[in-house]
């Protein structure tokens, strides 16, 4: 029997406890999921042998010790700051190790050290940072093994409602963590655009997006990540003229975001004064420049501040929310963020029944036998409802699949990796095609060079 | 004899030695100068019995130990990082110890153990900070011995060159760090008015600026420093509706300056992927989007990325400073504010004859027996030359000043002090106005009130 410790079981969990469940019998797993609290977790566990809940406490030392220490393969779905602790306790007592977290700079330093100990700390095996890297090395491998050369790879994706559930005007509802939605995009951007190198500070990437289609979903809008550079390297392009990564909206939401950002009240960097007393409306007024004239509204202050037009779709989206209302923040020594974080949870959360989506779409150019050619790969998945989301589906999937490839001792890359290679990605992206996530593909060619 | 430790002799300490030296004699002082290099100071300190040059590294723990233990008194005017090495040796061996830099977390957290040992370590001893507090204590102190009530405080100080040495678009010359220059206002600026607290996001701060009259010398315009809040407890001020400290600049500048801003030049986060090879062309080109026509010129696509007019002033500051043209940066591994330094410094240099100017205004409104009246404080300090420069007089005067009150036993506050207690400005204040350095004030009633 392989022995599956799982800790971290929010939001993000349940197709992948449905998942492990599902092969436990026939892979002969025992799974232990550990939660800082698991009431939510005893109606699922109780009725099945193979399963059980326990109250886990990353920073218990002695508890972490002793349950990686029963475990055969651990599974992180914490908040990755807590990773680099239990991966210390795997490389200690040499567990492998996957999670759906970004590879930090902390996280690559334990990579000698996994890989001599014969360990495979497994990152990035989500959605995206995940499924995205799967499919786009299936595509760029086979491009290259073809003969092509590539000239520029740009991918996108997106975390979004479901168009039967999208009834607000901003098109958009919080399918994922909220925090990490207010602060996106914070940094400097960097892609590569035709050799020459590019930099997007904050304040004017929600203004230089991109439209993309996708047949059935109409319009997207796109705005690079903060780092499309150092995939060049892991994905085999050192050499690609354009590169971007980016993330998708639907149209209109990027212009609107940027009044946010134009305000100041995506910071996070320092805490309001008085901020437990503050409304909506106060907290607004903290941005503006002094009122010019005591008969202007808040809502015209705001749209002259910002010099955009007062009936306009930005203005009403923000009067939507409720943000010139006199409604209490009721949060202590809150920064801007978090204050516009829970003004955003008051009408962005899903509700029964509401569905999300996640649109990937990735685009390649590429020469071939002097021929200029294009190949748009494009990935839309709907959730089921509001807990089983496609958000769920698409970040749990893959990490159970590649869980079950490392038991079973398919995967032989060790130390810190991620999912760039075909013993990984191949079964991975045909196993999740049975669970109807699969990209869609189109090829055309473009001009005959030289 | 009293020994005196200077740390730190660079472009702001000629005034400062030049005090030293004539106070040397009268007050039985040996003065010794530690730099890193001392070849510009051999000839000064020569021809002198009471004073000596050496090469001082702050790193080298041995001879920081060896030369903080000979000496009475330790001046610093090294990098503000540095002062806390010398710091802690100075509460080792129970030296006092005068800096004009600002008094930082780390250093507060050794006032408890500097009073203990009956030290006064004097911070925030020259111009801004320094003067700028001694000067609006002064003002303050008297309003409030007469009963006023304090109802607004605005403070500006600007360093600038002097109008008969102003002679470029900028109205603008480096007349000190000029790092400091380039990253000024990052952050959030926090101030308070009428009550409510605001706060500027960097991206807008350059836009947000106020008009100020100086007799003489024509309009400025002035932009919020990052922290205008934190003096209110020094000050007795922690009620005061109305409170904010800014920088000086001639008008023009800041619209101008905020270009910069909105392209991204002044961030220093991050490196620029081939800053060695770049001109002042393609560092632009890497923050701008692509060009829509191959017929734009880059003044024209800066224009219109930014909103600006094309032959508007602002482009106009733009193109002088070559900053479209194919000149080489030559600088390794550099920051888009580093770059952009480069390009300034070919541009904003002091030259030979050339002449700074410090202008500081204070304007406080106040009640007193039911009226509103304002009081208007204000210093113009002219440069005599590129070396003997206003911003040099000012910084280190105060400093020298405070030095000799402290070897005299005149000043009784232990711990990490600064220069707002009556026992300090008052003699500073007195003897500044020897030099010419003196506050011109006007006051007048606004209104009766009630």
């Amino acid at each position: 029997m392989k022995k599956i410790l799982l800790l971290g079981a929010g939001r993000s969990a349940s197709s992948l406890i449905r998942y492990l469940f599902d092969h436990a019998t026939s892979e002969n797993w025992h799974i232990t999921i550990g939660d800082i609290s698991i009431t939510h977790l005893q109606p699922l566990v109780e009725p099945i042998a193979f399963a059980e809940a326990i109250t886990f406490n990353v920073h218990d030392a002695a508890q972490r010790a002793k349950e990686v220490g029963q475990a055969d393969l651990v599974i992180s779905l914490l908040p990755a700051i807590f990773h680099t602790e239990v991966a210390k306790e795997c490389l200690k007592q040499g567990k492998h190790l996957i999670t759906a977290s970004y590879v930090s700079p902390e996280f690559l330093a334990l990579h000698a050290e996994a890989q001599q100990k014969n360990l495979t700390f497994l990152m990035e095996s989500g959605l995206d940072p995940g499924i995205d890297h799967m499919s786009a090395m299936r595509v760029i491998k086979s491009i290259q093994a073809a003969g092509g050369t590539l000239t520029s790879f740009k991918s996108y994706t997106g975390g979004l409602v479901a168009p039967e559930s999208d009834n607000n005007p901003w098109n958009y509802k919080f399918t994922w963590n909220p925090r990490n939605v207010v602060l996106a995009g914070q940094g400097t951007a960097k892609y590569i655009r035709q050799g020459q190198y590019k930099y997007i500070p904050y304040h004017q990437l929600f203004q230089r997006t991109e439209t993309l289609q996708v047949d059935g979903y109409g319009p997207f809008e796109g705005y690079a990540n903060r780092d499309s550079l150092s995939y060049r390297e892991p994905y085999g392009l050192l050499t690609i003229p354009t590169m971007l990564r980016g993330t998708l909206r639907r149209p209109g939401y990027c212009e609107a975001w940027d009044a946010f950002v134009q305000l100041g009240l995506t910071d996070d960097s320092y805490t309001l004064e008085g901020s437990e007393r503050m409304t909506h409306r106060s907290f607004v007024e903290a941005f503006l420049p002094a009122a010019t004239s005591s008969v202007q509204s808040m809502a015209e202050r705001v749209s002259l501040y910002l010099g955009i037009p007062q009936e306009g779709e930005v203005m009403q989206k923000l009067e939507w929310l409720g943000l010139f209302e006199e409604t209490p923040v009721e949060l202590e020594a809150a920064t801007p963020a978090q204050v516009l974080e829970k003004i955003l949870k008051a009408k962005w959360t899903l509700t029964p029944g509401d569905k999300d989506m996640i649109v990937m779409q990735h685009l390649f150019e590429y020469e071939l036998h002097g021929e200029q050619r294009e190949v748009c790969s494009t990935l839309v998945v709907l959730g089921e409802d509001e807990v089983q989301t496609a958000m769920a589906k698409t970040v749990g999937l893959p990490v159970g699949m590649l869980a079950r490839l490392l038991l079973q001792g398919k995967i032989t890359h060790r130390g810190v990796v991620i999912p760039i290679y075909p013993e990984l990605y191949e079964p991975v992206l045909d196993e999740l095609e049975g669970y109807g996530i699969r990209f869609v593909e189109t090829e055309k060619v473009v001009e005959r060079v030289g």
